[in-house]
């Protein structure tokens, strides 16, 4: 139901019925490996391109979420899935995989939660019984795509972000024990005109203001009604600049309970440059970390701030500036 | 609300307060002319690149069709957008424009009618006052995006398709006097091993005949209920092809209903080779075309079916099968 101008209140507070986290070596080796259900030392997953391995390990998200539940595949009425390869198709390979109907989304980074916010408004208003609900990001089909080829070993900036190679699904249904989708808000297309791919953070930290600003406007609540908020992949240098913006906006964002999935996965002394990124991030650190401490009792009450880059190299190519968009999704135990 | 397995039935009837079709210049000399709300002579529309020219055809078609209702661009709570470009560029630099909350959406040439069904999705089950929905495509953009540059005039089997440059968007609210969104089914993805994306009409038959099939079975429902049954853009192969399926399964499919968005949006003298294709062929003809059929009383109950074509230029190289998907939207005077 519309709260506001651009959030969902879920009345009937959709169930999490189960969540996967499939990660690879990086992140095997990363702060939160314990979080993930599945772990590939094998950065290619045994097949011959790094596309395909990141349909598979989107497969091996989806497949763990569904054994995890109670649910027969046959009766999951939607797929909402989405990622950063030109035309989605790790996504829509899955789809074809899975055989449930089948609707792609894209918000870069964001498709994360674009994905649960829809999941949980189809469950909410009754349009649905079971939604599953994905997405992924590999790190190097990701460098291949957007940047140079791996085997270049181009240096990159401080400022520049380690897309995660992970995969995270989300099962809900209208019933059941665990976290609840509380509410959603959806965001907003903002640009400050920086076009650096190699500094994402910096252009999505206003994106990440503007939806969370958003969320506590229409719901009206302010920062102190969550345990944790936490944004996409930021990373270090979006984080601060977010801090920064919410002082000159004069909201409080205690610092206690606001990070960042890309400052979490990975350890401090491994070369992430600014942090985690790729739809990967926020999927995995939700569905695995963050919905297992509230499953632990350690979070009562999260959001989930996802912000996506969206550009493209062709519009990087043609000086086009990086237009960001960040969706909000609380989870309440 | 839930029908079937894959289906909804919106009770509260979203109403289409306005619709804007916009073209180019090979659609300005096609069978369909008359019913595009602006028609370019220009394949560029004044921008330096394709991909800018076609991020401009979609912020008209969204700017004509919010100018034609009576609806304040600010009063708009969600824009669902998605077309053929990488990273859909086309829907997330027009949603900057626009300024309204995004949702980026994509099933290829079938994000049509997955953004209508979403938008509609949204209205019916009150978590939407107004959605704009729209899709977009370029000839040119397509071109060199999927294919070889235009300027090396690569020759085309008779199996190939034309990509219409054209946008077309809709703008849904609760109430009002003209057609009416009554239903959709969302499609599973088909894939029959056709890898030939010369071809794609063959490719996605198939999917068009399975999500009509679901459509009748989850809404009770035969051929029959309908004036006229559209596929997005099989062309004549994937028509001729649905058609036999139809035969196949003993799904009676009336011919003078049964038709095909792109087989009727060029003339026949124009090289369109098996019909026209992409996002903007089944957004523009519907939004356009239809609707304006149905405004004058010529049709009561249509049901759009857009086709998709889920492939990548890389997933071609790496020789996968091109997955398909069809979503399938009913609209009532």
């Amino acid at each position: 139901m519309l709260k506001g101008h651009q959030s969902w209140i879920f009345e009937s507070k959709p169930a999490i019925l189960s969540s996967a986290a499939v990660g690879g070596p990086f992140e095997a080796e990363g702060a939160l490996a314990d979080d993930f259900d599945i772990l590939h030392e094998d950065l290619w997953l045994g097949q011959d391109s790094y596309e395909k391995a990141e349909k598979t390990l989107l497969e091996h998200a989806c497949q763990r979420a569904i054994q995890k539940s109670k649910v027969k595949k046959e009766d999951i009425n939607f797929f909402l899935s989405g990622d950063l390869m030109n035309q989605i198709i790790s996504s829509s390979f899955a789809a074809r995989t899975l055989g449930i109907p089948y609707l792609g989304i894209f918000g870069a980074c964001s498709s994360s939660m674009e994905g649960l916010s829809l999941a949980a408004q189809l469950i909410d208003s009754k349009a649905a019984k079971y939604v599953l609900a994905s997405a992924c990001s590999h790190n190097a089909a990701a460098e291949k795509q957007f940047r140079y080829p791996t085997d270049y070993g181009v240096q990159k900036p401080p400022t520049a972000q380690w897309t995660v190679t992970g995969a995270g699904a989300v099962l809900l249904g209208r019933h059941g024990g665990g976290p609840k989708v509380t509410s959603a808000t959806i965001g907003k297309v903002i640009d400050m005109g920086i076009s650096d791919p190699f500094n994402v953070g910096a252009a999505m930290a206003p994106c990440a203001v503007d939806t969370i600003e958003a969320h506590f406007r229409d719901l009206n609540i302010d920062a102190s009604y969550y345990d944790l908020i936490a944004t996409g992949d930021l990373g270090k240098v979006g984080h601060e600049l977010a801090n920064a913006l919410f002082d000159k906006h004069g909201i409080a964002m205690p610092q206690h309970i606001f990070t960042d999935c890309g400052l979490l996965i990975y350890k401090k002394d491994q070369p992430a440059f600014s942090g985690g990124s790729g739809c990967g991030c926020s999927a995995t650190v939700t569905y695995g970390h963050f919905l297992n401490r509230m499953r632990k009792g350690e979070l009562k009450k999260i959001l989930v701030v996802a912000t996506g880059a969206l550009m493209s190299p062709i519009s990087f190519q043609q000086k086009e500036s990086i237009p960001c968009v960040a969706h909000a999704v609380s989870i309440e135990m």
